[in-house]
């Protein structure tokens, strides 16, 4: 089968915004084996949308087109559908009812101009759409299909599977695809490699490892019947856990900071946190989730000297002799922050973000860590370079805090 | 003059890497009022590029490629434009001895298949790559023009720079399209609509405002000869700022936080943050920017009623009579946290970020903000309600907080 992808908008002719929905369309029909040409992108003009979608079904069984669905003026892409296709336009009560109610749900008057997305051309099937008012239409044009949905990324996402990848699963032999992201921090890429390349190296389910910032990728991706394809990926998930061990943190969207806050709840433990160089990001990130104030006692953000001695009991010689950026001086941040706050574990981060005040001995991108709790403190000496960026530099920091904390927790 | 930009690339067609070289074209080409009304994307095989040059010569005065250009048997773009031209492709010594010159210098010798980069479409003029081995063409085509360049992202660049835009600016009639956006904090966008509304309606320079998290923008557009433009958005700017006055924090990428920690720096203040239910988000954006420990001298994050009292001094009868979140303990915790760090401003945030705990007096979203001076305490309650969920709650409050900030060092 080949398939061709409009996408609709003046504003993307502009350059005004980046086409995020025609490669997400262009990766899922890959998924499913069918072979994307071309690719068109059009202004918001009838005759110029109407040409794009002749020249498509010309050349193509299935056009997916996003964009120009709304209910505004410059919404032409069904009225170009129709023309391209010869198809009448039809009014379509359900879609009319759908959208009237929706309105009356958030105690308003659907205007007039909404109804203009209820004309469908003749023979279409609707495709509701779940987080707005513009449907998805599934058109049927001789043994061509046209698909049209809207161009708001997350509207067009549940559109598409809700209506197109049920009908591609349909086409594809009954074979669905799908894939899961395993993640991993604490190991680089290349030892992450080292560890699976025998895996990798499969075709069905295929593995494939991406390198993200502060932590590993590794998706995984299998093609089956649907009843099957859970099973495999399954399976597969089990063998790369076997190799890699706790550093696999999570999958998919289970981000290290949730994770990390999961099992401090599961766990009954009480945190406090000491944070120089990452000034608060590590504690925002940990309370992302609801429910945090569980486990957070206390986050202190000791930036001068005399915010180390006087709020988490740093002697001054300690920092006189070795510097506030040293492991010495993160293991007494790590106890002095669990003592004031009389939390079960005391984590804390000292390092320089840069992007100057490095030296020879300590160069920017040198971090330490420190984390205490009643067995004990342990530290840890992390040295990203320069080349990471202030950003960066305090981003990987914060994710080596959490990964740290996570560990200890597993043991606990 | 009408334009069309073909991507060609198969990695395109399949979602595997993003097109940021078709909106870097189309921005460029918009800004010398060139009129883009397609854009196409297409594979690496010859006749289909072949196709959608010869259709892009059917309908627009220039065509731009990018992609296809280099030395390997996939890179067709070139014999694809001679096909559709017409024109016979001719060995163009110049870039031949440029590619041999190239490779000499790093030791190397040319392989024979790089000198396929030497053929030219008969007529075409070389815009030498600086940056890279393919060099860019210019094709005159009749009354029409075929500019082809490399898909790398650094050395299109490049080659646009050298060779289309003077060209484009050579027959714009010397006019030029620029841009730039006044970021707004503090003020809703139908406020600032209205505040604006007659400005909006004007057509050179446009006004258009954009609702963003936290801060609304306002993007100036004007179309005028070099020396002119930059003069009618400074004009426009100031007749903008002087309606909405301090409510204008910045313009382009300025964030709220980094032209707020700028403020810190030049009045040589120094400040102090208490932060409950952002837990750390105002610090950590507050010292993004290099240089911060000039101006942060402590940040606490007191999650629990334990921490207020003990690291901030507050009266737990204080908490008992109002709760945590109120705007007697804002102000209490701005006082504290400045009086502890004996800082200039002390800064406090305290608030629900839900998505559960609150209650109908105190519902979720409800955040209050302190600010101490020498001068004195004020105090901010903000209404956020439950919509923007946990993430956005958080989000809107730590904008806030950094706002009143702003607002504040601006009256020092």
């Amino acid at each position: 089968m080949r398939a061709e992808i409009i996408s609709v908008g003046t504003e993307l002719l502009l350059g005004q915004i980046t086409d995020t929905n025609a490669p997400f369309l262009a990766r899922l029909l890959a998924s499913y084996g069918v072979d994307v040409r071309f690719k068109q992108t059009v202004g918001d003009n009838l005759e110029r949308v109407r040409a794009s979608v002749a020249l498509a079904l010309d050349r193509a069984d299935l056009v997916v087109t996003s964009g120009g669905l709304g209910p505004t003026e410059d919404d032409l892409t069904v009225e170009a559908v129709a023309l391209a296709t010869g198809l009448p336009l039809v009014f379509d009560q359900g879609t009319a009812d759908t959208i009237r109610t929706l309105f009356e749900s958030r105690g308003r008057q659907a205007p007039e101009s909404v109804f203009r997305q209820a004309r469908i051309p003749l023979g279409a099937t609707v495709i509701p759409n779940r987080r707005g008012t513009a449907p998805g239409l599934m058109v049927p044009v001789g043994d061509r299909t046209v698909f049209t949905f809207p161009g708001v990324p997350w509207e067009m996402e549940g559109l598409v599977a809700d209506g197109l990848e049920p009908w591609l699963a349909a086409r594809a032999g009954g074979e669905v695809i799908r894939s899961r992201v395993l993640r991993i921090a604490g190991l680089g890429e290349s030892v992450v490699e080292e560890r699976v390349r025998d895996l990798i190296h499969g075709s069905n389910p295929t593995v494939a490892p991406l390198a993200k910032r502060g932590e590993v990728h590794l998706r995984i991706t299998a093609k089956a019947a649907p009843e099957a394809v859970g099973p495999m990926l399954a399976a597969m998930e089990a063998a790369l856990r076997e190799r890699l061990g706790h550093a696999v943190f999570g999958a998919d969207d289970e981000s290290l900071p949730l994770v990390t806050a999961r099992l401090l709840v599961e766990r009954r433990l009480t945190l406090a946190i000491a944070e120089s160089c990452t000034a608060g990001l590590v504690a925002s990130r940990l309370t992302e989730m609801p429910g945090s104030s569980a486990f957070l006692l206390a986050g202190y953000v000791p930036y001068s000297n005399e915010a180390k001695v006087r709020d988490l009991g740093i002697a001054p010689e300690l920092i006189a002799a070795h510097g506030a950026v040293s492991a010495e001086v993160a293991a007494a941040m790590a106890a002095g922050v669990r003592a004031r706050a009389r939390a079960d574990l005391g984590l804390a981060v000292t390092g320089i973000a840069g992007p100057s005040g490095g030296t020879a001995a300590k160069p920017v991108g040198l971090v330490y860590l420190g984390l205490q709790d009643a067995s004990g403190t342990r530290t840890e000496e992390l040295r990203f370079g320069s080349e990471p960026g202030r950003d960066g530099v305090r981003y990987l920091a914060a994710q080596a805090a959490t990964n740290l904390l996570r560990l200890c927790l597993l043991r606990l």
